[in-house]
């Protein structure tokens, strides 16, 4: 039972893998009326391409997205949306030597063994090709949020040991790491480069902030808001985890010290400090939502590690092929599309919380 | 549209609130054939009930479970097994006076702001009370797992800054804060009651590890174990992050130290380390499943707290009320409890991975 | 894997079978601020149960609903609403003779071979004493579609050979199998009487009308306002057919006579005929949603059949409990509840067919 | 929220309309290692083509089917299986004259009301077109129930007032309408095309058995095995009504004659008749599962009609485009398709309902 559905209003369904014919993603439960054409999804694969600089994977794929359904005279018609972007560059060479060898840190050994066998080829369904059709659908879902004024802003938080101090969100589009302090940015991407001359990679640390989120949002008690988003972050590849809010540091205070206090600002109520990060009870209180989600160095090295055969024989892998040192510049527009998926869904839900 | 149901295949669904006629579940998608009777119930809910320790609240709830249907012959029938615990010493009182004051770190605000009006006698509805169907149900998912040897211990890994270093799990049961670290647990309970006395709380880290999980559950590319997992400790209440295996730590790591190498054990293949958390591609890989969740300090405080009322009008809080001055010791079965319904759902879910 | 859940927004799971603890009923998704007191619940119940007349069972149940969760100050809350009913006059002395006997008409062999064994008191599960809590999760849902003025209207249509002509609906209640026209309602109530003399049963014809609909309801191209409605019906005990408007006797006309034509009432555009029952492509028009569905005679009747035991030994079966001779008029109210349920939720889901 | 998906474990969501880009369907819960090409399923989709006789419509598609994802040298893989068939014949000139106009028995106003506007080339997606990608997902759901032996028979078994009475199964593909009786088949055919001449259209019944279904299908209380398959068979455009074994017959019947009797086959248990259509208490008993469809006479007809204009305003309308005279013929394999569908998902679910 394959779970290739997101959403329960606003649902989507990807397909597609690394080397096949493409990836896709049909969108079922937009509202009709919206105007959109293939530039506001292009707009966001763009940001979510590789080949974009010199901290990410070289594979050149344009990524141009064909919408095949949906829309009528420029607008959604209230049907299922289907988009479609074919894979050019996919070079399946550089894995015929190694398709008999499970590759440390990937999904091999596991889609193996649940499925019997694998497509080898670029690391077939479990590869980050598969995001495209997330971020397709995210930019319809963001076009959705806007008009409601809701606004996210993803970047690099931490890149090893190095962490944003400053947040200027200006900076982020600014640098090709993504991160919204210039001079951290720099160290960034020193850090990665390094990593990749020594057939290495890194990990970090992505945030995603959300404006202007009307308290409310979220489905007690299981579809909390940031169980979903929880969920929502954790299925993008290489995430080992989520906090929201104050996150991990909440192990070490007082409830005194954690405990947002409510302040009235004019007609207004809200929160003096938000270590909550916009969320109480699994539900939005109007505060921004804050979130990060840590991602792992990139499986993919090129250095020499210890691995085994199908078959169980002891043997050595170098991981040629291309791939980003470093996940978390890419990640960034993956991570947005997922948060504006979830809050779209959310924002549907929420509808029928009051009597009208 | 509430959210109040968790799984697919093993499907449950919670009810009742804090001081209402009860709390239950209503068990969807349980096989026919398994013994069951209300004492393999309530050991798990004797886990988690109230009054246990001078750690936790005193409200004294017998939380004593009734098996209303899907049982003939002390087996189940294969039709929904209903499950309710009356609600016993409920003592509404103390909460008349704080009726029109948001309780900071807590629900109150956003359940107003959602719902137009709130049952404000304990938190209702956002009451960790209502967890206690999710245990009674997790009781069911345990035995199942057990035919299949697979097994859940859960324990506080850390409580204000003392981290458990000794994983004798053997302790764990036999220390009023769930600790297999004997000595440290006795600087936990020092901590947590010193904490009390000033009228405040602390936070903490619980801590789960899944032995005998077999390679192949998770169902990319969204209903991954990981994040159905992620999810499922996320709507625990207090709960503000998750993370597997290595986790944040990944951020700081190359890949080179982060990938798990294959080795071969005999005939089985497994890894070197477990980084990973036991879990690939959000495919289970056969070694043990490794998270953690961190839980915040408990926002009921005694100690004087700046709100404003449902008015807006500034105003100071004590909570009185019973509490726990920590969470962490009864968020362990509760954790226990979504681990095993997460599991049992994904492994009838594998059924179908592959062609038989 | 059961399905003992219904609906999407406003969705409810029964649980309970005809000789346990009791009947009841979750549903999540009702938003909050609907006064609702048991009466409103107790009122349906009351149309449903048995002993009502000479043509129903002779099986006294007061069906005395509680309400255990989801109101606080006489409003629902918008949290789920648990209802329950307990069994009083379940007498499972007449099952033990029969209990290694499969009745014919029944489901006792099916159940067998699904589950392997199965409650024989009473048909356990598979009783129609099942739908208490469709019923009383229905009358939450008509009093949602009343604050919309969608009303909706059942009866008796057809019992054996009698087939209502007059459409009094006024006289409904007021004969006992709950038929429009009062000279029909008499043959009927014979007809069932001289059966249930001869140790027999018989079948009918019940028929909806729901009023007030609004054009728009229904979610092509599954989840149709007709396939929905097919579903529903279907899942009644007894149920074998359903049918939409003209129904089967479209297969004998020609377009020019089936086809509805569009006329304009004032602002208001509408159809002339109504063949297609209020549904044009999965949605409704704006018009009348009629249907209609079969019963078949009960199974259960103290005429001497030929059966087998469950080892496949010829026997002969006299089915003695308290059977009604034609459900017919307890099923009204069911058929009325579900279509309520189907209503409700589609009314919801539409909510989001138009961008505001 | 739109309704474009079908079924639990084995799930469809169909996408596409009348005159886009094309028709398509995403697969999510094929199990890995089923050997699947582009002829297993173009073979459906001949069946279910226009253009095939003179009693279909003259539109002329290939329906050439392509697989982009999911298969992997020459087997599914376990994830989605997406598939698309591009629009070639698509004529929209005819619809630019009708545009404002509703068509009597379609779905212009309806679907107008519910989305604010349509694409009114050929329908849209109220089309019958979009059952294309139906019928090829069915076409794997049918390879799949092959390999249990289960095999699914379609044909029309009326044609206005024209009753298949013979059974020649070996008929059904050797003549246009798809009738088993021969003689029978030829006075159809002699309807439809005298109906065609006149500018009007007619109905009909398809009639469908499933030999070989294993006792145990169907998930009580809702998600009966007849519930689904009426859900179903309702949802396919033009259907009014489903019966299921005897159906409407039942209502003038006694359940003496009714109920069909048990008896032993050796050491199998099945009965002596079969008039409740192989499903007791909505799990199928290892008996033939028999059902029946009503289909309307097409809506689109070239004799002038009266209607009214999106404005309200009296008006004639002829429709011209090509359309089938009847509907039955072509939708045999749609409705095949739908009952495959639900049979290999409820083979699936039943996977769960004994402990093993």
């Amino acid at each position: 039972m394959s779970g290739s559905s997101f959403g329960t209003l606003f649902k989507i369904s990807t397909w597609g893998e690394s080397h096949g014919e493409g990836v896709g993603v049909v969108v079922d439960g937009c509202p009709a009326g919206l105007p959109l054409k293939e530039a506001d999804i292009q707009k966001e694969l763009d940001r979510r391409k590789t080949g974009q600089s010199k901290v990410t994977t070289m594979r050149k794929e344009t990524d141009c997205v064909r919408i095949l359904s949906g829309i009528f005279k420029g607008k959604t018609t209230g049907t299922p949306i289907a988009l479609w972007v074919e894979n050019q560059d996919a070079d399946s060479s550089k894995y015929e030597d190694i398709k008999n060898l499970f590759r440390p840190g990937h999904a091999d050994y596991a889609y193996q063994m649940k499925y019997g066998f694998r497509d080898y080829r670029g690391g077939g369904r479990s590869s980050a090709r598969e995001t495209v059709g997330r971020v397709a659908a995210g930019a319809i879902a963001k076009k959705l949020l806007a008009r409601k004024r809701i606004k996210i802003i993803g970047y690099t938080k931490q890149v090893g040991p190095y962490v944003a101090q400053k947040m200027d969100f200006k900076q982020i589009e600014k640098n090709i790491v993504r991160c919204p302090d210039k001079k951290m940015a720099q160290k960034m991407i020193d850090h990665i480069l390094d990593a990749r001359k020594k057939g290495d990679s890194v990990g970090g640390v992505v945030e995603l902030v959300a404006t202007g989120v009307p308290a409310g949002l979220g489905e007690p008690v299981f579809d909390r808001l940031d169980a979903d988003l929880a969920k929502a972050m954790m299925s993008i590849p290489a995430v080992k985890g989520v906090e929201v809010g104050i996150g991990f540091e909440a192990a070490e205070m007082y409830g005194s010290d954690c405990n947002d206090s409510y302040i009235a600002k004019g007609k207004k109520i809200t929160t003096k400090t938000n270590n909550a990060g916009g969320i109480h009870g699994g539900i939005s209180n109007g505060s921004d939502i804050v979130l990060r989600m840590v991602v792992k160095p990139t499986s993919s090295i090129t250095k020499s590690q210890d691995t085994v055969t199908v078959n169980g024989k002891k043997a050595k892998i170098q991981v040629e092929g291309r791939h980003d040192p470093c996940v978390s510049p890419r990640a960034v527009p993956i991570a947005e599309a997922m948060m504006a998926l979830t809050l779209i869904d959310h924002l549907m839900r929420n509808q029928f919380s009051q009597l009208k």
